[in-house]
């Protein structure tokens, strides 16, 4: 079974918005084993949502529409959907009522422009809007069925899970499950020519990477018949995938490299700190972006100036005036001062040179030492690594942060 | 003049990747006054991408398809475009040599699977990429000129930058002109109020808001037939708008709240800390990744514990058990506590609760003190304000630190 996802709007088609809901949508069906197999955004425009719908009906048995159903002059969705079918918009007396309803329990009295809302194709089948004014419409053309959503997400979201998934729920021919094992620290050539054949196109689970961010990502698809079948399918090839990438995955589905860290410190009871130079307090943040961090994560110190880096963390000013402040012997005397100054079993750290400017020959933009302290009964140890992070300050702080975590992480595994 | 976006790719038509390409290039497109008539979305599927070519060409002048130039077997863009103009692929060798090059300069020998990227169907342009491995592709199809670029948003950018939007700058009907101005501290609601008849649809230039990640942004698009014309009719509207949001509006274009805040603490001299609590560094992550911040930033704390907070910055153990960690006195502790310790004479602080858990009935999620602590020849003062944001905790987050920031601004705006 496939479907066609067609979003509707001026605001979407200039790029002042940016359209969620048809990956949301296909990401659904991609559970239900439904291949989605065009995505389409046109203007409020009714022959070119006339175009889009014709189009989508004959190349697919589902068709899910969002968008164009709200109350403005610039809505035509139902306009046109009205002129492909060739029927009149007729009123529709219950959904009026719900409309009128919906603003009176907002203490309001319903505008006259919403009224067209309540305008319906003739023959076509209204879904009432708990959650919103617009009323969703499904009709049958040919072989497809079409469903019409309003495009604010959450009311989209809502009445496709009550009216178009349980449909399809088990639909009988196949079913899809999907996992995702992101990993760290090898581009993506590196990790395609480690799953080697296992990407080969014509095989089932089908295994393929994306990339974004510096953390390539594993994606597998397995469809079969029954679910157990693709689940079985599907953990050999997770299980392959690992034994071929080992360390280098991280997580899975949701999770992030702060996340499993997060994860890792709190299973072991360890708590961490973080000294920082040129990523400006990026490390802290993606570490604090995790709910419950606090469990694990003490503190650190963003310690910008070189007189900040010795009066905080002790680093001794003449260390910085002899080896510069980009220097392992640095980024080491970062690392062990926030573990001095602060109760934490391990300690990472990061001084480098962001750019654009401040680059030399010697030490170009984007070289980074990473420091990594540890406290144990023999007392605080710490080491260091040097990167060298192409592209720009972004990339370099983004880049040199998720390596720090990831040197964390590969020292919790140990 | 019409345009057609195409984006390819298994994990966009799964839903695992949300598009962003396709409404930044058509926003781009916009602003020159070319329309976009429809994006479109299909699988990494050498007969869907010919699909979508040959229909993109028919229908429009320019043609930009962006996603599947990588490494991998699942990368298939350039067999289906060698298809679809009935060309084989040949081997470019400047381009092999570029990409040998990248890997070079990463201290790192080519993958193998990377030459497939230098590998151009027959007569077809290369478009040098100079951040990344795969070289854009352009070429005439009929009346349509199509544009080949890699899906990693910020090599497309860069690329379209160079070697697209230049071509289309003044394409003869008329000239289009616009601003964008951003406001923080009010809702889009509030500024549409402030705007009133300036935003009437009938209007030249046309005023519109957006709102993305607490920002408001108003903007302004002046067509005229010349570009001196296009330019008054739209300094008169800047101006106008201004008027009425005066303080509101803290920067313009590329600018962000960050790189003001910067800018203006640069021209008066003066240096800022920060003493960060619930948004865990992100308000040091914002100010450093403004290049050239360490003119004006000296560094700051994340004092996550609470007893990190009494360490590093004084703030009394007592003030934090009476008080509570997230209220007035301890944001101002925080704030005079990060001034005594470094020598700054501005300093933000927050404290607050970001979520999902940790909310009470007197101090919900969404929670945040925000303090403003400064260094006068009378001594350090400080004074904090107490916000309510809603959202998940990466919007409290957000917001928190942008409130921050704002506030610093309006301060030394004074």
């Amino acid at each position: 079974m496939q479907a066609v996802i067609l979003s509707i709007g001026d605001e979407l088609i200039m790029g002042q918005t940016i359209d969620t809901n048809s990956a949301w949508l296909s990401a659904r069906f991609a559970d239900m084993g439904i291949m989605t197999i065009h995505h389409k955004t046109v203007p409020d425009d009714t022959s070119a949502i006339v175009l889009a719908l014709k189009d989508a009906c004959t190349l697919s048995e589902v068709v899910v529409v969002t968008g164009g159903l709200g109350p403005t002059d610039d809505d035509l969705t139902r306009h046109a959907l009205a002129d492909f079918l060739k029927r009149p918009l007729d009123l529709h007396p219950p959904s009026l009522e719900r409309i009128r309803a919906f603003f009176k329990s907002l203490g309001r009295e319903m505008p006259v422009i919403n009224r067209i809302q309540a305008m319906v194709p003739r023959g076509v089948e209204v879904l009432d809007n708990d959650w919103g004014t617009a009323p969703g419409l499904k009709v049958k053309v040919g072989k497809a069925l079409v469903f019409l959503f309003p495009g604010v997400p959450r009311e989209m979201m809502k009445m496709a899970e009550r009216d178009v998934f349980p449909m399809f729920q088990n639909h009988g021919e196949s079913t899809v499950l999907t996992e995702a094992l992101h990993t760290f620290g090898a581009g993506e050539s590196t990790v395609a020519e480690k799953l080697g054949e296992l990407m080969r196109r014509d095989r089932n689970p089908l295994v393929g990477t994306t990339v974004s961010k510096g953390v390539v990502t594993v994606r597998i698809r397995s469809e079969a018949v029954t679910q157990m079948l693709a689940r079985k399918q599907l953990a050999v090839i997770v299980k392959a995938v690992e034994a071929r990438l080992e360390t280098l995955i991280f997580g899975r589905g949701e999770e992030t490299l702060a996340g499993v860290v997060g994860k890792l410190s709190e299973k072991m009871g360890v708590k961490v700190t973080t000294a920082e130079s040129c990523t400006g307090g990026l490390t802290a943040t993606m570490l604090t972006d995790e709910a419950g961090s606090s469990l694990y994560f003490v503190g650190g110190w963003v310690v910008y100036s070189n007189a900040m880096k010795t009066r905080e963390l002790g680093v001794p000013a003449s260390l910085i005036e002899r080896e510069g402040a980009v220097s392992q012997a640095v980024a080491c005397a970062m690392a062990e001062g926030a573990l001095r100054q602060e109760a934490a079993d391990w300690s990472i750290s990061t001084t480098g040179i962001a750019g654009p400017d401040g680059g030399s020959d010697e030490k170009p933009v984007g070289t980074v030492w990473i420091g990594l302290g540890h406290r144990s009964e023999s007392g605080i140890k710490s080491k260091a690594e040097c990167f060298q992070f192409p592209g720009s300050r972004e990339m370099v702080r983004d880049r040199a942060a998720k390596t720090a975590l990831n040197m964390l992480r590969l020292a919790l595994l140990k």
